[in-house]
């Protein structure tokens, strides 16, 4: 298949080349050249615009956040001016009034478009593992299969409207902050009382919260590593997708807006750089028992 | 084994039953005779009070609140007046500062304690199948194995100290709560913008949160259990818990402030005696989405 | 004094008929016309766009929010064409970003900008009753002098950085809505005790907390105003403006979250369009104590 | 008027000392020794025990905390033996529960009890200046009319049932915890953005929030006082009575929480025994901006 892709950050430039092992063919665009050689040496073609991406199967971005999708797609008039032939599968996690005027927009100029936001970092996006929820016309979604196939472990169908999948993957991140804040909290409980936190850890991980999320996240929380690959500043732009959203439908969503706090208090204490996992580590920290 | 056991609440009954099930030789105390009957008819001596029922290899103790506990085992001079041979193995959840105490009213009076704090509801109990995290001197949870096997799918050893096992219990069960909040404001959130509960609960449970308590705690979110096993007001009563151990350690625990003030929220509009699991009910009606 | 005007909502007519009471001449415009007719009425020259405003000695501006002034002032380019020798005063609060883009708009077209934002509803506004705290160039800030007298009580100078001004405004409206949240839960608990709102709002307000904030949002807390002058939705704006600028310098703002999440809550009770004070009645719903 | 007077803490000292300079006659008692010299000093009666204030017209107790009026008027039955022609006079702040029995028990020994807590801190005690807000029955009240005039610069009757005196204080102190906590939050907000915190408070101290509470607790947070008079952990003790009467009558009052939350921090990282404004100080340094 001819796949246009844009956007070859950490996330963006795993998926591509995993893209490239499975057989298909790709010309790449990102905003920076040096991201692209990695890419050309596994035989992509380098598109100098984004538009150069267009002449293709389907098209997918992977761009930061919702600046650059609003710049690289609206603000450029790229959206409405792709041909009708194509399709942009939007993996990125965006707010939900950008995928409406995404979609309204391509819908205008006759092109087809997919939100389809993924979970997972970047060693499960380089490895095809991630988990995909997408939505958007049937049609489109059914052109999307084998390039679902090759990235996921599974994918979701969330029906036509492409803001049902986004609020979906809100809705999880946001889930997921709740599983770091109250890991974090519960650690700093376990251990000011004398019980070791990674004692705590197998114990719920054995039992009734025996999820990869609660796993992954406390032992990242309790081993720091060394390279974040998903970062705290990056986890702040999740909980506000979701208090954005929230407002948006009037939904309170108190658990939010403490999370939020929180990072913001972790980032004047200088987390912001550290991965997701150590908000747990500034906790800690501000209880008095630093790890 | 012979096995005293006071305390036949929902979770007593079902355990006291197991363990005749199992072979054990009962005799039980319960504040209210109603209660004994069942007991009674499976061949269970009843005790006209808590001291009767000291005569045993182990007494099991399952009572209500640290109130009952303080009552029925510190007030009346019980713990400290127990045969310098017995065994008293407290299975209920309760604060630290009363394991500290209980602990060292046995110690001085020549008997043993052990806290064996359960996870579980009562059609756990009932089975067999409850998570145990045990503490107390290791003499006494070697006697204790048997007990935990006919009670527990699994048991943990968590040293020494009874607090130990306490704490587990209340960070947990402050997860827990953590988890129904969560889910509650999730559901709201996207069912507001347009995805089924249900839906979300699916993908996130095959997923990274693949854990009985999301599983469980949705489930039962959204099908309004008729017969509440474990009540908003107890779910109250165990965050209560965590923040007492918090402040006694000066551990901040804004989740658990959070979690408090949304329970007594729900109270204040009638839901204290619904089950905990229908906390996430009222953050719907609270967001203006009724279920 | 010439004096152009930008915004006739219920702050912006009151002020500009305050000032032509005063003497000076306007020339005034409005998004909408219907708005102008009162102000033609009394001597003002209407003009048919926003840059017919500028011929004069200062431009006030009076805008509904950020998005107004963004789309008038910046958008449209009327700021960086302003004539060198105009002055803009902005009265309206606005978030620092925002500020400080308008400054150095005018900046470089060589016209100048202050940020004036004001303390006080449209009642006051319209009696010239307002207090002001003002920011900009000094010789800026010296040519408004007349104009501050006419529209204030008292204004305060805040140096030469117009953002300022406006980070003062924001701090205040701050600590203005946790008066309202934190009269509206102490109101709750003393009446659920059995002692009048009112008796305690009186005892308070003799004593430490003798302030008009406390005496006037009380009152109309109590008294539930039939013509709002000031939305609840509108102090939620104001809530969302200290969230925004607590996030750009890392400050945690955890009442100002919490805030946030209370007003939300309201507005999805259609509390949205009733006065800011009767958060208080949504607290008091909330708890179950309806007045 | 014969005065018994039972604990010399450092608001009990001061009030005693007012009292015997205002010509009245004194038996005084105090856990510990050293405290009384003082008051000997001045021609106060020590008495050995608590009783032996009993012999008097009007007893006051101003004790620490509810353990300690528990322990001297309730477990010790001196309520209850109290003689029919006496009354206690608590000025303390204590719980509604613990108020409703003390109440009670003085009932039925035949004795009068009222409850007349105070706004104020020791240097106000020891002025006379203190507010005083008082409830009981209206015979008892009138007997306390020249104690109160001596002690206070005004008072407040609330009726009947003491309870309601004590929640007046309650919900008194709870507000004014958010006022330290919303200076401390606004001050961080307003210096990380530029401007000192100390021309922040003379605004609104000369505006809106012109009163005591602000211009006192503002200054002291900037002025950090040598010799706390109130400490930070009596202020964590103020906001759990807050929250203790809030759950009793099924009140949400996130507020609190987020107090309780804030005052826990910051003892885990040393602030417990400073002045409670420092809990401003405490914010500051969490944001980033420390004093």
């Amino acid at each position: 298949m001819r796949i246009g892709f844009i956007g070859l950050g950490q996330m963006g430039r795993g998926m591509a080349l995993r893209l490239i092992e499975r057989g298909h063919s790709l010309s790449v665009w990102n905003r920076s050249r040096e991201a692209t050689a990695l890419l050309a040496a596994q035989g992509a073609r380098i598109a100098s615009e984004p538009a150069g991406t267009l002449d293709a199967d389907i098209v997918i971005s992977m761009l930061a956040d919702d600046a650059a999708v609003h710049s690289v797609w609206l603000a450029s008039g790229l959206a409405p001016s792709a041909p009708a032939t194509s399709l942009h599968v939007n993996m990125a996690s965006i707010g939900l009034g950008l995928a409406a005027q995404l979609s309204e927009s391509h819908r205008r100029g006759g092109s087809a478009y997919v939100s389809a936001p993924v979970f997972g970092r970047p060693e499960a996006a380089a490895k095809g593992e991630l988990d995909i929820v997408a939505a958007g016309p049937q049609a489109a979604l059914a052109r999307c299969t084998s390039v679902f196939e090759a990235l996921g472990r599974r994918w979701f169908d969330l029906g036509p409207d492409p803001r049902h999948a986004n609020i979906v993957k809100i809705a999880r991140n946001f889930v997921l902050a709740t599983i770091i804040e109250s890991l974090g909290e519960a650690f700093a409980l376990v251990q000011k009382s004398g019980v070791a936190p990674k004692d705590f850890l197998d114990i719920i991980t054995a039992t009734a919260m025996s999820a990869p999320a609660y796993r992954n996240y406390g032992r990242m929380m309790l081993e720091k590593p060394a390279q974040p690959t998903f970062s705290l500043r990056l986890g702040l732009k999740d909980v506000e997708l979701a208090l954005a959203a929230a407002a948006e439908s009037a939904v309170p969503l108190p658990s939010a807006s403490l999370l939020r706090e929180q990072h913001i208090a972790a980032i004047a204490h200088g987390y912001g750089d550290k991965d997701w996992a150590e908000l747990g580590n500034w906790i800690a920290e501000r209880a008095g028992c630093p790890r």
